[in-house]
């Protein structure tokens, strides 16, 4: 492992159980040094590092809140489908350090690793963060498995988006996901976000259980390079079309909606995909038929997350060491600045997190905030410049994606000579 | 006047009118040449510039909206107390060109403005803007004067806190007032916000009217210099003092309470002066008895108001040349950063103003936040550092405000000799 593991003091904190954005991830926590030791996280630890996952029996457990508020843990048996959650802890953790090894093998900085858990066994998490590298300003990757009684206020609001909660329900979550937010240095390179998740609701008294996953990946850059837009939209589409036909063009939708800057009436980036509550798949579903809903949709997760190393360093190969003057730079933060208005303002995650204090780990939901930003006012880029563009798309959101189903036996160089050359085709036939 | 004059696009934009903080009175607007030459302001503009206010008759006026909801106006004869609105808005008129002309004259730089009009008689404005000048990073000082009927979300919050508001009534309101925030170069300067409003609403079926004042002052630095901190409460204190004993130490607490950053367990800086909903004098009021309450009132806000410039410009000389490293700097930048996070995530004028993008002049609600900001994982200043001092100033308020009145016949610099002199015997009287 390249991480360099360094405990912080103890803090008390809590948990960000709000499911959308990158903060809904960064869970309460006391950061202790017997984070892997702990018994029943020994599963996690064990399939973080092995290929093949094989779920040890003590790990097969659900959880249980007692009266006094202490977390027990619970034999999962009696669900009625597998257990997928240390499946999907291992694969986070699993991928957190891929990201982690990718990113810092880029930059030669490493990363800063935070380990926290929650008292009362309520979580665990792991933030890693590299600050002021030679290729990133800020990259921050978190994992964190996270589970207690929720909140009333996040009862009435799972309510009202139609889960099956009793009126007055006390139940009990788990909420197990990686959330992400890189800004390069480079103007020409842009900043990434990415959040996958897993939530689990159970009445203690019915012992009913809901469970949905949400997550995506969005990207912003400072200046358009087109073939950075197609690349990366292509590659979620194609993570999407495995499994239904139908996810690509409804979940683009969904995260050109959800990253939307409703006071400054443009979207944050220039998109990618958002999903949130989803429980069963599609009619048209061409995922295995051999898995559960549940599993089906966690393999879909999986292609998502895995999705995005590749095609992000890929991108950031070609930006990092681009020239830019220091007008471009100054161009680069006060996208930052819009960057920071959509986090503090409107993201989800990050709001529920802040109005919880006392129980949420600030720096790890502040870490998706860039290194620098800067606000001028009434700053509004001449027509026909580099800025003028990007303006233009953030104002009116496009389409990106190609199919690379048709190219899947070509090598990565040759599908990006086919975008390279149809994006030139385009530009050719719109002349 | 030192402005030079900048009509801006048309822009379609409404109010906001939440009633705490800086962004309290961006109102919206539609920019327009025509604006003072408007009749019904006509007497604004007069009195703007002049020393004694003489309040034209057209401008006792009161306002009244009609089924298709344009605005028209009334006579205010009705009204059992002295409409007190045009001497307010000459009031703030007046105290803008001042502190722009102060805050010019320090700079070098002039301030842009931007005066703008809201659609239907609804209210104007006006936003005067310095951006990287030679001392500051930015000043904005924002006046306006908007009304309107009151939005239903309004109305309740307002009937939460207490207002007179039959339930499902539609009242109008009217709010004038001044807000500015000053953002310098030097990490030794101190940036500082202030606001002062009036605020009122009328049934337009029972014609029952209520009002109230609000507003205050609080300074923020990133280094400690004491002498800043007892000059600036001290001034507020002695105007505070002018009108009733009770003021300054319940509106010191009220501002401590209100710019409370929750999710950091810090202050945004270290205070001043802050107060709401003030409609009555309390029973031990010292000011004029011949005065009606709003009256009383005015001239309350009048004297704090007019503290700022000579306060503030003190405390500038002081600090702007002082010299710094880059690590100065940068400790400022992230102490910007915090400034950011009050602003956009806790600010209840922000936040109401942000809601609402189709009825506010955002550029006017954001000029707010600092040029340039920075935000590092985990950073925490070492003990014993001049950073540690301010941290450990906003982690626990303190009381700064000396009895300006047994100084009362000194000069300006006899008072700061004292001011000095006691802060060296308390130094003294420490070791």
């Amino acid at each position: 492992m390249p991480f360099s593991i360094i405990f912080t003091k103890t803090l008390h904190l809590g948990v960000s159980i709000a499911c959308e954005g990158q903060a809904a991830l960064a869970g309460g926590a006391t950061a202790a040094a017997t984070w892997w030791s702990s018994p029943s996280w020994a599963h996690t630890k064990a399939a973080a590092s092995a290929e093949t996952v094989e779920v040890e029996p003590e790990a097969k457990e659900a959880i249980e809140v007692v009266e006094d508020g202490e977390v027990k843990t619970q034999d999962a048996a009696a669900d009625d489908e597998k257990d997928i959650r240390p499946d999907f802890e291992a694969l986070v953790l699993r991928v957190q350090q891929e990201i982690c090894d990718a990113i810092s093998g880029l930059d030669g900085h490493k990363f800063r690793v935070d380990e926290w858990e929650r008292p009362n066994n309520r979580g665990i998490g792991k933030s890693c963060v590299l600050q002021d590298g030679n290729v990133f300003e800020k990259a921050g990757v978190n994992v964190s498995v996270v589970k207690g009684p929720l909140p009333p206020a996040a009862v009435s609001q799972m309510r009202s988006r139609g889960k099956p909660l009793r009126e007055g329900a006390k139940p009990n979550f788990y909420a197990a996901g990686i959330s992400l937010v890189i800004h390069p240095h480079n103007p020409m390179a842009p900043t990434v976000h990415l959040n996958y998740r897993f939530f689990q609701v159970e009445d203690p008294e019915t012992k009913e259980k809901s469970w949905w996953f949400g997550g995506g990946a969005d990207l912003t850059p400072s200046y358009l390079f087109e073939e950075d837009a197609v690349e990366f939209h292509s590659a979620l589409k194609a993570a999407c079309d495995k499994h239904d036909p139908t996810y690509f063009d409804r979940f683009k939708k969904w995260c050109d909606e959800y990253f939307y800057i409703k006071h400054r009436k443009e979207s944050r980036g220039i998109g990618g995909i958002f999903f949130d509550d989803l429980d069963e798949r599609p009619a048209n579903s061409v995922s295995r038929k051999d898995l559960t809903d549940r599993e089906a949709i966690m393999a879909f997760s999986k292609d998502c997350l895995e999705s995005f190393v590749p095609t992000y360093i890929s991108i950031m190969k070609r930006r990092k060491d681009m020239p830019f003057t220091p007008e471009q730079k100054e161009w680069q933060q006060l996208r930052r600045g819009r960057y920071v208005e959509f986090n503090l303002v409107l993201d989800r995650g990050t709001k529920f997190g802040l109005s919880t204090p006392d129980n949420a780990r600030i720096e790890s939901i502040l870490v998706s905030l860039p290194l620098t930003a800067r606000w001028e006012y009434m700053h509004e880029p001449e027509e026909g410049t580099e800025e003028a563009k990007i303006m233009d798309v953030v104002r009116n959101p496009r389409d990106w994606a190609v199919d690379l189903k048709e190219l899947e036996d070509a090598s990565f160089q040759e599908i990006m000579a086919e975008l390279a050359r149809r994006s030139e085709a385009e530009a050719e036939a719109a002349k």
